[in-house]
């Protein structure tokens, strides 16, 4: 959620001089209570302001979480995605894992012959295909992999804090970021990948003021 | 860095006003420019308001960014560390394997008779060993884990943000939140980990406004 000019005055004011009433709000920006009702409700709802009958609008004792959560809304997966690292599904498990190590990666994505994905490869699906007993230079990736359309996906237009919530939800280390080639969106083309990693390290940056 | 009542009550006057003078911040709080040129100082330093001699202060480019940052600087691995996973050097590289399936786990920490750490293991290093063409079942995990002193580790104490920091820079998943059990630090007992998916989680909580 991103505040408009007029609620970040609000805040300001009740920043400064709360608990206020509405009305005094009104008085000080010169607009009718009634005008002002939209924002204070979305203000109220979104846990940057408290009311109290008989006392006023406060700031909510979590003002700064509330900014916080204003800032990491606004990070898009297309500003920090990575890039994607693909084999094909008629590769050996063996060279999915080689080719882990090589791109020191901890997902592979797996695409057709037109760079469209067919599935995915976690560590954790080819730990399982290792200790499975077979031969791992004879097994192709196909037979491990999640394919589609059981993929759970991201795209560069949506929110970090909505792909890092599938991440969790989903128990996977990482999503393809795709875009949709067709109509019905069933052909997706791979455009990057987002990781538990990448999350960390927007984390660490986030902490460090630096973006 | 904690802003004090003052200090909000200045960011709020140059939020709103800005750019100001100090002397007419000054005298919205009824105080002397002298009294509040450290205010003004930190807050300069800080990075949350600029000054531009002959115009003002205001409020700078990146305002949000550094209240992100403050907050994220309190949250101390304690905090969020989750129960640690742990097994023995003496346990099969394939035992470990399935344990990790079982704890649903990324990374174990492996402990001698006492509880104190000894290693750690991660996939990588699980999927290194199968690719590797032993017996698994018969490999101890010893053989494969990253051992002390070589290990990166946290405290409760140690702040998330340092944390995640050492988690990007060493590339490794998760670190074991150790408290010293003897003098000279040689001795670790393990009360916790930290991990990639920790991380991810509490940025969801940020993100909404959770913590």
């Amino acid at each position: 959620m991103q505040l408009s000019p007029r609620q970040q005055q609000i805040v300001a004011i009740v920043k400064r001089s709360g608990p206020i009433t509405s009305q005094q709000i009104a008085e000080e920006l010169n607009l009718t209570r009634a005008a002002l009702r939209p924002d204070l409700a979305v203000l109220t709802m979104s846990g940057i302001l408290e009311a109290r009958p008989r006392v006023g609008y406060f700031l909510s004792s979590k003002p700064s979480q509330a900014l916080v959560a204003e800032e990491i809304k606004k990070i898009k997966v297309g500003d920090v995605k990575g890039l994607p690292r693909v084999i094909r599904a008629s590769a050996s498990v063996y060279d999915a894992i080689v080719n882990m190590f090589i791109e020191d990666v901890g997902t592979l994505m797996v695409v057709d012959e037109e760079g469209h994905l067919e599935g995915v490869l976690s560590r954790k699906d080819l730990l399982k295909a290792a200790i499975g007993g077979g031969d791992l230079q004879k097994m192709p990736a196909s037979v491990v992999m999640t394919r589609m359309p059981n993929i759970i996906c991201t795209t560069p237009e949506e929110s970090v804090l909505t792909a890092a919530r599938k991440i969790i939800e989903h128990e996977v280390d990482a999503l393809p970021v795709v875009r949709p080639v067709d109509g019905q969106g069933k052909k997706l083309e791979v455009v990057g990948r987002l990781t538990k990693t990448t999350i960390t390290r927007l984390f660490v940056e986030l902490g460090e003021g630096g973006r």
